[in-house]
């Protein structure tokens, strides 16, 4: 697990940070982060980072990881919600909802958790791939089809995963009719995934059926489709991307990711994500490392071609920060989310934080 | 849209030739083009680019751009016609053709436009994807597909557009009959692109098939699929590729791209063009970062493996003129289409200039 | 074929050592080559390369190049054999197996030539492309198909070529049950290859199925899905790979191709492989240029992030020499393969030499 870019980038990053030599061996960056408290280990990662707020989606495993507020604590950041449309659904269904209340029992639960979150969003790829038909199903399909969903749990107890697609599309559509934001994971994730259905260009008909809705498609991760992404931020107004957890996983490598990110999307729909779901190092690598690649690309585009340096800062301000809250509409958060301390203008909001 | 590469292209590299300073303001820039006529616009931004020969596919809202002797005029350099083969055949059916008389008419008009057009061009890529079947349709299965669609137009006025698969086999099959040079239209485009419907390696049963039929396919822009369109022309003697529109979209960061699409594309396959379709703008980037674009990736190879300057001459100008010129048989062009003043040995043709 | 990539540096790089000047004309390297006799090019081409052992596949047209053991000597280094599993399949229904018996001696000539083979190699994706059923078929199910290839070559003789996806999967698992390593090629190849059927995600459902097997499987090739294959790698425990051939066909381009690969590759998943069938430049090239591009990644990464010096030769190391030898379990060969002068324990093990 260690010789990889990503244990490399840990080891010579974080490592320092707690109390080990860059570079340390793995057993020595274990023990040396063992001494230190879950917390400390979270602060000392976090803080430098100079997070401005956190936007964190607690839908995997949530209840082993540190909620939205303990992390903005940690980090010393604002903070917000992000949900996660299939697990809305599966509590509803563990709570025992009946197949022909599902819909409006899910209407009613995701109202309520959309008065906080600033977002949603799915995992279709994971369960379903993005290759689904696009269309909205009718209440009488998603009615039979959480029936087929409640006899399989009964038949097979313990396997509650939702992997439906009508149900899967029925919760989607649920998220546009509100105009929210709309995170889909896309692209390079885990054994789970099959890589090759999750290309974003498979969305292209639900792109175009979502113009015009109110909401907007964020397109996260990506890799090894971040051109494909680019392409349809590049030709639809509603469509964001970014290069997410490609980038802490590829260490030492991934400027140049960056830079094919930034080949067709407009600057004001690139945006910045971490997907550091769990471990604080990855929270730490993501920002340290899109910060430096996005430099260097912006370096090399003002050597080739003159950019000022003052349109330089402003693409970099717009990709880190102000893109994502305008996106997800942070001016309108309560102001409980915000940390006691100046916020800190210059540096990375991160959307998607946790998936 | 400015907030792109190509609108910083344009602000740093347009601006100056008209007589706006570079990196000024979207509504300086309006402003000072405005100040200009469109002739006057043009003639500053296709001069310095020191096209040869300009070929022009007008197939695409023809009536609303210059003609190719317009833009030659304006460029001073010679031009030929590129013919679009689905508008000839909504052309035939506006003007009244009954089924059974398509293929015979398609045929004479077709053969027309050919005396003078130097290649066709299939727009397969936005009509049906390029998953179609690549077999010659019978002239029975045309008739019928073209009843089909005079029924279409008349149940619903306006519609023109042809869609049918069966018949636009027909016309990439009338050209390939007439061992004409065959420009496809792959990959990015525009939101009526199915783009992952659009991966050039989709044809690769209709490029065995037109082995040794006398038709050279032209794969033009291909982006991102344009290390796949370079492995088709490394396997296919009668395939070529450019990466056409992708260059001035991505501005600052197209010289990756060019480098990456010279990686399996033999050097006496691959070819410049710019999609330059109506804003002067586009011919003027395509050509300014086209040429850096290769120049940089020369001297990279050089400066890695001592390639000697005459060879690096050698392959710019295959690249940049000569493939052209072999491949649309410009040597047999007309003295009409040639520009009164010399012709610039050094510089690029362009193909495909308007799509 | 000389105005390429490849041509380009064969002119650079091989013809000093046959006695011609770098860069002289196609014509005058083919009069150099032609003046020394076979032996004498392959031990000038090979034995510079510092190749330690040579894992020769000799399944495609064996009877027209060296043999291992002569391929061995011509470089001064090892060698084992990896055989393909279609070919011992065309060889048996060559000498008139019975259907009913096809499993049966299939399993005992397999076995046979494991001894001393140190893996096996496969074509589906020239055969039938990698989207095949990953389910084992039933012993009835492969008697069956083995009986209608029986019949179509008796039907067209000549036609002996292995075509049919459950025969071949059958030889998949037949080579999955012995738990030896796997060679797929993966990718870019010649005109019979469909390449868009040869993405090696198509190999997920296979991957997941064959965890926990003992049988490792190696992506070669790759190009230009070296990504992909890099995410597999990262996902899947058994899975390593290469990009072997896409090397030495992109001459001075390809120190980015090795980089991209080692983005989610894990460094002790990562192989060298040269895809040098007949053709002695191509052994040299591959070694050459996999040798200098890794070493201008390794010298970037520690550019960008200080990675010491001893990680950087660890790493090297790992790649070009330890994993194959793990992998292929080398250390159990028999001395008759190694060769009389000392190991060269800096230098790469080349698997899948020729395919």
């Amino acid at each position: 697990m260690f010789d990889t870019q990503l244990g490399f980038a840990i080891r010579r990053h974080c490592a320092p940070l707690l109390d080990a030599e860059p570079f340390c061996s793995p057993d020595e960056y274990i023990e040396a982060r063992s001494a230190l408290s879950a917390d400390e280990v979270g602060r000392r990662l976090l803080r430098p980072s100079g997070f401005e707020t956190l936007l964190i989606e607690t839908g995997h495993r949530g209840d082993e990881i540190l909620g939205p507020a303990h992390m903005g604590a940690t980090a010393n950041a604002g903070y917000a919600e992000v949900v996660r449309l299939e697990v809305l659904a599966e509590e509803l269904v563990e709570a025992g909802v009946h197949p022909s209340g599902f819909v409006d029992e899910y209407a009613r639960v995701l109202d309520e958790r959309l008065r906080t979150a600033v977002g949603a969003k799915t995992i279709a790829a994971y369960r379903t791939g993005l290759d689904f038909d696009p269309s909205r199903p009718t209440h009488a399909d998603v009615a039979r089809a959480v029936g087929a969903w409640i006899d399989r749990i009964s038949n097979y107890p313990g396997s509650i995963r939702l992997e439906d697609p009508v149900i899967i599309r029925h919760l989607i559509w649920s998220a546009i009719d509100r105009a929210v934001p709309i995170q889909f994971h896309v692209g390079y994730g885990d054994p789970d995934v099959d890589l090759h259905r999750c290309n974003p260009l498979l969305l292209t008909d639900l792109l175009r059926a979502t113009r015009g809705s109110g909401s907007d498609i964020l397109l996260l991760h990506c890799y090894p489709f971040h051109r494909e992404a680019g392409y349809l931020a590049h030709c639809f107004e509603h469509v964001y991307c970014d290069v997410g957890l490609a980038i802490n996983y590829t260490g030492s490598q991934s400027a140049q990711i960056i830079a094919e990110s930034l080949e067709l999307t407009p600057f004001h729909k690139a945006l910045f994500s971490s997907d550091a779901w769990g471990a604080a190092e990855l929270y730490h690598l993501g920002a340290l490392l899109f910060r430096r690649g996005l430099a260097e690309a912006l370096d090399d585009w003002a050597r080739r071609d003159q950019w000022p340096i003052a349109e330089q800062q402003r693409v970099a301000q717009m990709i880190s920060r102000d893109n994502a809250r305008r996106v997800y509409r942070l001016d309108q958060l309560p102001s409980a989310t915000l940390p006691s301390s100046t916020a800190h203008p210059s540096t990375p909001s991160t959307h998607g934080a946790s998936d």
